[in-house]
């Protein structure tokens, strides 16, 4: 399963070079994984409350083409590993009307509850990412 | 009381008019307060673990002149206000080796508990922000 | 006129007191003006093409009631004053489905040339100016 | 040649996980590559106005120990390729008192000109950089 998140370019994203700058990039790729966990029904205000939060532990991004102020942003969200403890999704970030990805990216997340101890993602919620996941190939 | 908070302003806090955001200046100011209850002896994590929070009410900013990628801020605060549950205070910042204000600012802060609600400051801290605010007269 | 803003609060937007932090308000109120003006035909990109920028010098704001993530938040814009050199938004800012606004925000603009001397509007940018904000009252 | 960059956690940079937003330190890995620069006697800041730009082209983080406000963060940053249009950097971030990286990074940069095309470094610039890659190892 893949999500799709759009919004525009703030200007408070851009620096002076001109561009968006690259730390922008990382809150809209958050924001990609809450719309994709939205899109299957999860709500991720709801897991928290419920004590199981997915701190990110590796990112990376690759940025291909500038973005400006202008832009209407697209960030393409799906889950590409998942484990008992721990997910992988992959993004692909556009400017809308332009279908060369702009940057791409992975995070990789563990599942803590709320005193920071690795816990195993509950069975319900597991099952349901695995069918995402398998609904992806 | 007065103190003083340093810091070279930061690549991804300028925007595309090749000057820094309006939007930086605000955790500067958050600095800004932090350094001076530091200077009072007041540790502010410290606080907020015994349950005091002081979150902001009110926000003014004038914004004088541009400052840019390579200046030095210095930030100047001040308590100008205090009663049983509520602070205000004042704030100059300057590039470094400009004695001309690029930003006057003020904030308004209540005093809450961990659960949001007002609550009086406890009569030590509110003595020790007394007595800073008369040193500053 | 009046223009509404709406976007899901960021989870990068919220602070350790557990709802949204008081800077990250400052980009919305940016979006509002953009869309604002958007609603009005006025491309603010295109505008700074043509060499015409809006820079803050006045920024104030009151927070009524903290903004959680979850939140779709709603941003109300208006024109308010407008001179030669000048305009002054005003802002409302809420969580969508609640009509008790949660800030309200006022930020005053100079008009600049891309080297950042005051100028005049054009005659026909104002006009149009001038038009949404009588059909305001 | 390895520079240390020394700064305080900013509230505004935690989230309400209780902890430093994992995008925070994106920011910081930038100050601290700009403070290596200035170590070696480059100021980022002129070598743009002279025309040469570093854009981040790849950025990996690895996330070890969470920060959090109360926490002087150390940045340790290092050059660890340089190639005749490319340079990598390498970082620890380290709360200050903690031998224990809170996080490992790493970038890539293409030197650009102001048009956004890739160029060589100066030779004078290469070569500095190539004496402080070396006096690294």
């Amino acid at each position: 399963m893949r999500s799709e998140s759009r919004f525009p370019v703030r200007y408070a994203e851009t620096d002076q070079m001109g561009v968006v700058h690259h730390a922008a990039y990382v809150p809209w790729l958050e924001q990609g994984r809450v719309d994709w966990l939205a899109r299957l029904g999860v709500n991720y205000a709801e897991l928290e409350r419920a004590g199981i939060f997915f701190p990110v532990t590796d990112l990376q991004l690759a940025y291909r083409r500038a973005l400006r102020f202008g832009n209407d942003v697209r960030v393409e969200t799906r889950l590409v590993r998942l484990a008992s403890r721990k997910l992988t999704f992959a993004y692909r970030v556009y400017a809308a009307g332009d279908d060369r990805p702009a940057a791409l990216a992975r995070s990789v997340h563990v599942a803590q509850d709320a005193q920071g101890r690795i816990r195993r993602l509950p069975s319900s919620l597991y099952e349901t990412l695995l069918a995402a996941l398998e609904a992806d190939t």
